[in-house]
């Protein structure tokens, strides 16, 4: 997965993590209530920390999401004891450009014909604020150990349009 | 972490997926519409599917989650690729005997003075629907293949009271 340079250590750090994780369980609120979430590829993360994904037109999720919906992004590794919260806003688009920099042989069982099938249309989520945790480099402790004791991160992206509470 | 019989071989299979992966990512909708989640410990599932997690009465999430509401839960095993989403129903109890039933010693650097801590409470999910994607058994394919790949399975309680759409 593709990583371009990030402000902060913080958000580097948060890039990282989502790298090596790469599949984000994708969560969307529905129009009763329900949090659907489902799992997806993320292709990459952009210098201003947009997620970038690529999906079909037809899929369930896309009319879940729409356009500038709020959606959240939850990414785990539980035999690292990593975990990664992102929430933000999704942004739906067609961009022939940024679909050949993002493709990759693994999308081709959803896209048969690659990045020019007309059924491809790009997900990006534009990040408000996330969350990490994870254990000390170098640390070795079973997974039994408690989420309090694993060093936490909060993050506030500089273009969150909203505060924290 | 404890399962209890199971009614069906679908949520069989979901209860050991979830047994197996054991940290829940919970997801709860706040006022502002943000979707966020956080790493929790999966203690049981008991016999009608429910899943039980213990915490504190003071901690933030808590005062997200108030009674009766909507949240859903992510599991993630990126490297075996099994990937579970339930959504369900909560309730807030206090509850001696399962307490005591539930408690395990990686709880104690959130609940200091054991199961009997005033602080802690249980966290009921009663789930109301859930889907789960995994490969067959026995074959090995890379982290590369796509979900669509997976054995994808969806579930809806019997004790669901809404229809799926």
């Amino acid at each position: 997965m593709d990583i371009k340079p990030q402000a902060t250590p913080e958000l580097r750090r948060l890039a990282e993590l989502v790298a090596a994780i790469e599949i984000a369980m994708l969560v969307t609120a529905e129009p009763d209530g329900a949090l659907r979430s489902r799992p997806l590829r993320t292709l990459q993360i952009d210098s201003e920390g947009a997620l970038w994904f690529m999906t079909t037109i037809s899929s369930p999720k896309i009319g879940e999401i729409d356009e500038h919906r709020r959606v959240s992004l939850s990414y785990m590794h539980p035999a690292s004891e990593r975990f990664v919260w992102a929430s933000g806003v999704t942004q739906i688009l067609r961009d022939e450009a940024k679909a050949r920099e993002l493709w990759t042989p693994g999308l081709r069982p959803w896209l048969p014909d690659g990045r020019d099938d007309p059924e491809a249309v790009l997900l990006k989520v534009t990040i408000e604020e996330a969350e990490y945790w994870e254990r000390g480099h170098g640390e070795v402790i079973p997974l039994t150990a408690a989420a309090r004791e694993l060093h936490n991160v909060r993050i506030k992206s500089p273009r969150a349009p909203r505060e924290s509470h």
